[in-house]
C-alpha cells in the first residue's frame, strides 16, 4: 500500500465536503448575471490550491473570465506535468426537472448531485487533493501545474491567447485531463479524442411583426415552417449529412481500426433502456460507438418561435430561431465547417424570409496516440487502482482548447476521465459517483509515480 | 340627417371612453390567471348593458368563462335582430414588443392601441353605443339580443351547448357579427365567410432526459430534428399541404368567382411594404387573396425545444413541441381534419421518439350568400356611410361558433366588420382606428333600419 492511501482513508469526508462547497457557486459562464459568481468561484479554487499545498495559486485575467493558475515545483530535474479542468458549468434548465436544486448538492444513492459535480469541478478536485495527499504524504515525484478556466462550457473564447501569452510559464512535458467518462467501472477505459465543435444560432425573420394566422395564413411565409424545413434539409433519408462540402476533410477510420472499436463492451438493450428510447437514431452504416465516435454530427441543440405559452394562440410569428452545433472529427476544421455551416443556412433560405446567422463558439478535434509516455503512465495507473487495463475509446464530446493546448506547448494531452455517460452532463440532475470521486483521487497520484518512472 | 347623428355627435367622447376602460380589463381567456379579469369584464359588459337601455343583460354561466346576454325587446311585431360578439382577448405576448402596455389603452395617429381594440371589444361596444343611439333618440325599429360571449380566442368551447340550451331565449331573424376588418376605408367591403380552425399541439419525446450532445449526439434521435421534419414534410416544393386526405372536402371555387375576386383592390407592393416582407410566399397556382380566402392552411403557431436561453449549451434535448394549426375552408370539418391531423402526427414520427398529440380547439368554415335580407341591409348600410357599395370578399379568420349558431338557430350570419387586416390582431400593439369606430356606430342602426324595412 502506498504512503497516500492511509493519508485519504482519514480526509475523505473533507475531500467530499471542500467539492460539495465548491457546487454551490453557481459559475455559469454563458450567463452575465452570473460574473460575479464566476469571480467568487475563481477564488475559492485559488484558497483550495493554497489551502492544498500548491506553491502559487493566482487568479489571472483574461479578457472574458478569469483563468486560476496553481503550480507545486518540486525539483527542477523532476518531469512536469500540466493539469488542465474548467470551475465553469453548463446553464441549468430546465429547472423544473431537478429533484434536487441544481447549485445545492445532494447525496443519494452514493452520487452527487449538483450542476458541475462530473463536468468539471467532481473532477478537477480530484487533481487537487491528490495534489494535497502527494505534498502532505512528501511522495512528490513530479512538478504540477495546474490551469483551472472559466470558459470551457462556452468555447474558451479568450485561453488561447492566455497559453500563448503564457507559454514559459505552462511549460510542462505532457497535459492531462480529467473531463471525460469511462465506460464503466468495470470496464476501465481512457478517451484518445475528442470532437471538435462548430456552434451557430440562426434567426429567420418573416413580416416585420407577428401577424394574425388567419388573416395572413397561406400567403406570407411562416418563419417556423421554413426554419423547419431548412433543419430538415440538412439530414437524408439515411441520416447523412447533405451540407455541401461538409464531410470533406473527414479521415475515414480503417476497416481494422473499427473492427477494434467494435471489441469495446456494449449492450444496446442496456444503452437504451439507460435513456429511455424504443430506437436509436443514427447515420446508416455506422454503430453506435462509431457514430459517437468517429464521425461528425449535427445537432439542434434549442429552437423557438411563436406563442409558447398555455393554450392556444393563432399567430403567425415574425420570428423563429434555432441553435445549432456539429460535432467534428479528424481533420475536419472548426472554423471551416462554421463558415460553412453559416453559408449554408444564408444561402438554402428562401426571399421570403431574412436570415442573420453567427457563430457561438467552436473548437479544433484532437487525437492522441496511444504510444505516448502520458498514455503509458495513465493506462498504468488505472490498471494500478482499477485492477484492469483500460480500453481506449474515443469520446463524443469537445474540450475545444485541446489542439492549441497542443499547438501552444507542443506536448500531449492525456484524458483521464472519472464520470460516466450516465452522469447527465448538460442535463438535469447532474451527478457523480462518489466512488468515482474518490477512485480517482486515488488514481491520479499513480499517474505521477508512472510518467516519473517511464 | 337621422335623428340619431347629433346625439352621437354630442357623445363622442364618452363613447370611447367607456369603450377604453373596458380595453383596461386583461381578459385573455386563454389563461388560468386571468379567470378574475373574465369575469369582471363580463359584469363590467352587463353594467354598460343595462346603462345603455338594454332591458335586460345578465351573466349567465357556462363549463367555461360566462356569456353576457342582453336584449331590448321592443315590439314583438318587430323583426329580431341577434348581435354576437366577444369580450375575451388573445394572450398579449410578447410584451417587450408593445411600444404601450397592451392594457393601458393609448391613443397615437388617430387609433386606439390595446390588446382587444379590433378583436373584438371595441367592435362589439359600437353595437351597444348603438344601442343607447336608438334608445335614447327614439328610434328602434328592431329587436335586439345580444350574446357577448368569453371564448371566442380559445375556440368557443361551451358556446355550442349554450346556444343549444337557449334557443328560444336567442331566437331571431339574422345574426349580426363585426369581428373582422374591411378593405380599406376607401373600399368598404364585407365579409361573406370566415375559415374554419383545427388546432393541435404535438410533442415529441425522444431520450427520457435532456442528453450531452456530444456523448450522445449522433446515436439519439433530436426530438427537434425530427419535429422539424415532420413539419417540413406538411407542404411540398409548391406549399400543397401534403397530409392525405386534406383537400378532400374542399369546395374549389368556379373560375368565375375568381375572377370576381380579382376585381377586388389589391396592391400587391402595398401589401408586401405594409408587412416588411421581400416576398410572398403561399400555393403555387393562387392569388394572395385566394390564398388567404378560398385555400385552406397549416400553420406552425408556435414551436420550442432545447436550450431558449443567452449563449450557447451543447444540449440534446428529451422533447420538442409545436402548437400547429389548419385554416378550413367550406366544405371541410373542422372535426374530421383536426382527427386527420393528431393521426398523421402520430403516424409520420419514427420509433426513435414518441408522440403525444391533443386538440386545443376548432370551428367549422362558414359562408353567408349574398342574396339575403341581412346581407342586403348591410350593403346598404355601408352604402349611406361611406358611399359606396361594399365588395363581398371572403375572409380569412375564422369565428369558430358560426356554422352552430346558424345550426342552432335556423338563420343567416351577417359580418358587418370595421375593422383593417393592419389592425395587428393577435399581434403586439393591437390597434383600432377612431375613425372605425365611430363610422361603426354611425352605420350599425342603419342595418336596423334598412333590415326592418326590407
Amino acid at each position: 500500500m502506498d504512503s497516500w492511501t492511509a493519508y485519504q482513508q482519514q480526509n475523505r469526508e473533507r475531500f467530499l465536503k471542500e467539492m460539495m462547497d465548491l457546487l454551490r457557486i453557481p459559475s455559469v459562464s454563458a450567463k452575465r448575471e452570473h460574473r460575479e459568481d464566476m469571480l467568487a468561484c475563481a477564488e475559492a479554487v485559488r484558497q483550495r490550491f493554497i489551502e492544498s499545498g500548491a506553491g502559487r495559486a493566482e487568479v489571472m485575467p483574461t479578457d472574458g473570465h478569469p483563468v486560476v493558475y496553481a503550480e507545486k515545483i518540486v525539483d527542477p530535474s523532476f518531469p512536469t506535468v500540466l493539469v488542465y479542468g474548467h470551475y465553469d458549468v453548463q446553464p441549468p434548465e430546465p429547472l423544473e426537472l431537478w429533484e434536487s436544486g441544481p447549485f445545492e448538492p445532494s447525496i443519494r444513492d452514493g452520487k452527487v448531485f449538483a450542476r458541475g459535480s462530473a463536468d468539471d469541478k467532481g473532477q478537477f478536485y480530484m487533481h487537487i487533493k491528490a495534489l494535497e495527499t502527494m505534498v502532505r504524504t512528501e511522495s512528490m515525484c513530479t512538478n504540477i501545474k495546474f490551469i483551472i478556466e472559466g470558459e470551457e462550457e462556452i468555447g474558451s473564447p479568450n485561453l488561447g491567447k492566455f497559453v500563448h501569452d503564457h507559454r514559459d510559464l505552462l511549460k510542462a512535458d505532457v497535459i492531462l485531463i480529467s473531463d471525460s467518462a469511462m465506460l464503466s467501472m468495470e470496464h476501465p477505459s481512457l478517451d484518445v479524442g475528442v470532437r471538435g465543435l462548430s456552434y451557430i444560432e440562426v434567426e429567420l425573420t418573416g413580416a416585420s411583426r407577428d401577424l394574425h394566422s388567419g388573416v395572413y395564413g397561406g400567403a406570407v411565409a411562416n418563419p417556423i415552417t421554413i426554419l423547419c424545413q431548412m433543419i430538415a434539409s440538412c439530414h437524408d433519408q439515411n441520416n447523412h449529412i447533405t451540407i455541401p462540402g461538409f464531410y470533406d476533410d473527414v479521415v475515414e477510420v480503417t476497416p481494422a481500426e473499427r473492427a477494434l472499436m467494435r471489441e469495446a463492451p456494449y449492450d444496446e438493450q442496456a444503452y437504451q433502456e439507460e435513456i429511455g428510447v424504443k430506437a436509436l437514431w443514427g447515420e446508416k452504416g455506422y454503430t453506435t460507438n462509431e457514430r459517437t465516435g468517429i464521425r461528425p454530427t449535427l445537432e439542434v441543440n434549442g429552437i423557438w418561435g411563436g406563442y409558447l405559452g398555455e393554450g392556444s394562440k393563432t399567430v403567425l410569428p415574425s420570428k423563429a430561431t434555432a441553435k445549432i452545433s456539429a460535432r467534428l472529427v479528424p481533420n475536419q476544421s472548426s472554423e471551416k465547417i462554421t463558415r460553412l455551416l453559416l453559408d449554408h443556412f444564408r444561402k438554402i433560405a428562401p426571399p421570403s424570409v431574412s436570415v442573420k446567422a453567427f457563430q457561438h463558439h467552436g473548437g479544433e478535434p484532437y487525437l492522441t496516440p496511444i504510444d505516448s509516455r502520458g498514455y503509458r503512465a495513465a493506462s498504468q495507473a488505472v490498471r494500478q487502482t482499477f485492477g484492469k487495463m483500460p480500453i481506449p475509446v474515443r469520446g463524443g464530446g469537445s474540450i475545444p482548447i485541446c489542439s492549441i493546448l497542443e499547438q501552444e506547448l507542443g506536448i500531449k494531452i492525456i484524458f483521464m476521465g472519472f464520470g460516466l455517460d450516465s452522469d447527465n452532463l448538460h442535463s438535469p440532475n447532474e451527478k457523480y459517483g462518489l466512488e468515482n470521486f474518490y477512485k480517482g483521487i486515488q488514481t491520479i497520484p499513480y499517474f505521477h509515480k508512472f510518467f516519473a518512472a517511464d
